[in-house]
């Protein structure tokens, strides 16, 4: 059984609770705020738990093995680096850290100490990412051409936070997640309407070695909904709408293909192929459970997480990149990751 | 009754011969192409029409008003500048020439000679853009924050046209009409994806002094066909799908506000504002007889037209500068017509 | 403050409790269930709240002023009846009761005591239904040719219910309260698949004495959820799709037109007239929550409930008389009101 | 070669000649029509083609093997009859006679002379019909529950036809083709809401021996255009949606299954099954062109074409049934093929 101490019992921290408690394998131990309040509230649903204002003595808690952080994104370094160094496995909300290099530094930490460290991209364990995960890399797509996002709808205003953190971050653990692969460079443009608040609107496109293509467009001011995702491939492709109800997922026997016949020689020898169109079942289960059951596995079978600190970190070097490259109007940032492997 | 002359009978001529047949206030008189078998479609359909393969005899024609060119686009400055250098009104074909330096040259020569130059971008002739042009004047848009295109489907392959030419010169006609104002810098990404082929998708973004920004998303490898714009105001938005049969047009009466109520001084203070929604009726009319119509009506009026060559010109630089800015990974390329203007 | 007591916690009653307890001028003061676990968590839920397992002893405190109840349909009518006969105003799930004459006894008897008796057919109260009946007594519809309802997806079958129970009643009783007039007639067709299970699938027509015709489509075996609404009028028409998330309601500026052309003598006088189209922003808040407040002040001001026992006897007297007709394919059964009104 | 005489050169004759005459082992010989100028219109259009004004005179042409017919419903019998009386083999418009007398008064007719008689019921040759009878054939939608029908839009009111004839006739003419059962009942309601004008808005019901129910709703009065069928079987379903582009028919393995678990006994032993969902590609061919085909091999072959007189007849049979019904607001009206069978 692994006892979890939860640090952080404001919006998502209940959550957190529920999902970790209700979890086999895992039992929620201890429960840290600042807010007394929160902490009656937290020991009336759960009437064994103890509770603490000083998440330090609940990292020093030698009886608590994991420990699950949900506070505001300036404290996850602190926090995290603490909870590593005592020797606790680590649940951490994204986006992971300030920076890329504090990002970093947490997933070195937990690889030299062998504790799990998983940030919280929950989008990864959701039924759809996992079963487009399934179809590529079946192979059935083909080469991959193309990742094409549109995340737009009418959307909270942030104050430290730009568009890019809060929606086209969805799209770069989708892509990590799928590509298994950097992307090269990063170009973006974007812009704030408003004076005094954070970038409201912006376009990203994603270079990749292997030749895809990526882009997400992400935006808090546009006057309908849209979550859509497209993905060409040589041989096939998806349309993912996560706003329907019954068939997220659409696989399009769809396609160009390039003929050698003479006669079109002086044309473009590119002609079309469609066929039939499926739309496999996806999982019901809530990402959330699928993740919180990923993290128990990884720490009682010792396995990194799909979504370990490496991952994470890499997420916020493309944050950084992406927001650098929008306030220079569109210039290339190369990824850092690469220029290490270069 | 203005007696025009039509030089190209191939794939589009006979659209242009039709629509300018039935429109009032003119007639078509000759009819030239290099093909005798299309000269003789052309007498059967028009049997007191003169044919000729000669389209410079057709040009010094005296009794020629008007000649209207369909021909590929490398022949498109050299046939224009004779007719216009003959005396004659011409409705060119889009795009109006291979580089902006002719077709600034061709609307130079009009200007100077007072003969109406029309270029043929058809879709500001439509309902809905006229209807978009006539909220957006009324002003009940408010001030406009962005405008954003999706513009997608399975294309045809062309060869010497990359997909910027073929769809994204919609986009920048129509921005051109709706805001009256040239972009101040533009930014592209895209890529082909097949070796010895143009760009068959592409991300562009267009910077605007007055603070708009634009983009649009063109492909012609996509599984599903997408046309749609989002325009967004200060006080309405407008989501325009093209491929609605009954709706092209929705305005919203959505936006953010701000409030300077100090209890939210802690937060944003940027709230939501959704009202009701409006769906115009639009103009049912063919899009290229009202362009005809507006080609007759300039010349009987010595009117500039709405889409003239200083127009056309303007499209064809941002052509280029797009096409540069994708060459060279988002390179920010400044507009000529604006350095001109600095 | 009215104080209520509520007979049944199973299902609903923890809606209603939650809600009743949230409505200004309501408390709950105590809760009747034949389950003691039951009456342990509403204990757990509401401290100060008395729980009995004999409703005729919450049914006798005389400081309950008011009883709702959310039993089995089968003991509606003794319940309620014992409720208004000891003086007290009355909320009723819906069917308010197994027969039509148990349900007019029960309109009888509150009438008789000058008692509330209000049945719950929340769906009166959102804010679509709302919106329309608003529309529609403006006269903006002007005359109204026809209801029409698809309200059909692969539903949960039950054992007592037939799906014109379920589903049917509910356009049954949105057209009871927008038409404020009762049918003449009806005829229903229909089928079970599955011997020994009521029906899954019925089409019902009801015909009013204005001319107005209603049609609904009811099934529980589609492969496709469908929640759709259209009302014709003389002058405009009304979609209304309540899976729909931000435009449930489409008023249609279309119809057709007669004209004494004499040109058109040969033809039938009849054109079509299409205009804009309006989606009106509706109310957010919660149905149940509308009602409640309705509910309490129909007490205080001794005013009678939109949804009141008449009402909702009317929607009984419509589901026998659709059902005897579809139990007979079809045959025409008039309904007894009408009969008792000629 | 088939040399076709084809009489009635109005709306529909020009689509006929077309087809047939670009049919292989078809040709065009003759034309007639009472009006001079159409046959003027025809000559212009095929210059060696034959026209007259009387149609009795190409009848008895015996150079002419077949002869199309597209004059008015009222003339259809007398013209057929007197063709197949002259050896001919027949195409004939839909609906085939006015009565269904006359309908199987024609094929009598051509089943004693051993002429082919075709009924151009033409919804029955579009890839998707033919996609969805090869579904059904291959058994894999289990034992067929229901077939729902929505076919409504703002439509031409016509003078001498109902909306059953002109709507409701496509769904009579699917089921026939897909059930190959005739109904043995039909209900129906509708009305018209313009004084002297036939039914504009209907709703029917046709039950089958197989236990399969049948329902379509028809429309001219909607402002909205809807063509949705649902088909419902044992193990899976299909909704076929003909204003889609690309996804018309959409294949579901979803249905209800029943259980013996004796822990629900108390519930209802039904429970749900939802798997993939499938969109098969569709024929383009046009369906006009494939019934020209079918038409032109069933004469050389000696086959009986698959929309013959017998066909043809049940259709009109369905019309006069569900017209009789419904004027009498619902009466159950047995079919008469079914009392002979009985």
């Amino acid at each position: 059984m692994i006892r979890m101490g939860i640090i952080g019992y404001g919006y998502w921290g209940p959550n957190l609770a529920r999902n970790l408690a209700e979890t086999p394998g895992a039992a929620v131990a201890t429960i840290a705020d600042l807010d007394a309040n929160k902490l009656a509230l937290a020991r009336k649903r759960y009437p064994g738990v103890g509770t603490t204002a000083d998440f330090l003595a609940l990292i020093a808690d030698p009886s608590v093995d994991a420990v699950a952080i949900a506070t505001p994104v300036r404290s996850h370094f602190e926090i995290a680096m603490a909870a590593l160094q005592a020797g606790k496995h680590v649940w951490l909300e994204k986006p992971m850290a300030e920076t890329s290099q504090q990002a970093r530094a947490l997933a070195d930490e937990a690889e030299r100490r062998g504790r799990v460290l998983y940030v919280d991209h929950t989008f990864i364990y959701t039924g759809a990412v996992q079963k487009i995960a399934e179809i590529i890399r079946s192979g059935d797509l083909g080469r991959l051409y193309y990742y094409d996002s549109t995340r737009i709808n009418l959307g909270l205003f942030q104050r430290d936070v730009s568009v890019i953190s809060d929606l086209a971050v969805h799209d770069f653990s989708i892509l990590q997640y799928l590509l298994g692969e950097h992307p090269l460079a990063v170009t973006a443009s974007g812009t704030n309407h408003f004076p005094g608040t954070p970038e409201n609107l912006a376009y990203i496109t994603l270079f990749y070695e292997s030749g895809t293509i990526a882009h997400t467009n992400v935006s808090w001011l546009a006057p309908v909904k849209v979550r859509q995702i497209l993905i060409g491939g040589s041989t096939k492709m998806i349309a993912y709408d996560d706003l329907e109800q019954s068939e997220k997922i659409k696989v399009y026997d769809k396609g160009v293909s390039f003929t050698d016949d003479p006669n079109q020689i002086q044309e473009m020898r590119v002609g079309y192929r469609t066929g039939d169109m499926w739309a496999p079942k996806l999982a019901a289960t809530e990402a959330l459970r699928t993740a919180a059951e990923h993290f128990v596995a990884c720490i009682e079978h010792g396995r990194t997480p799909d979504t370990d600190g490496r991952f994470g970190a890499r997420l916020v070097e493309l944050i950084e990149a992406a927001t650098t490259s929008m306030r220079n109007r569109g210039e290339t940032v190369f990824t850092r990751s690469q220029d290490k492997a270069a």
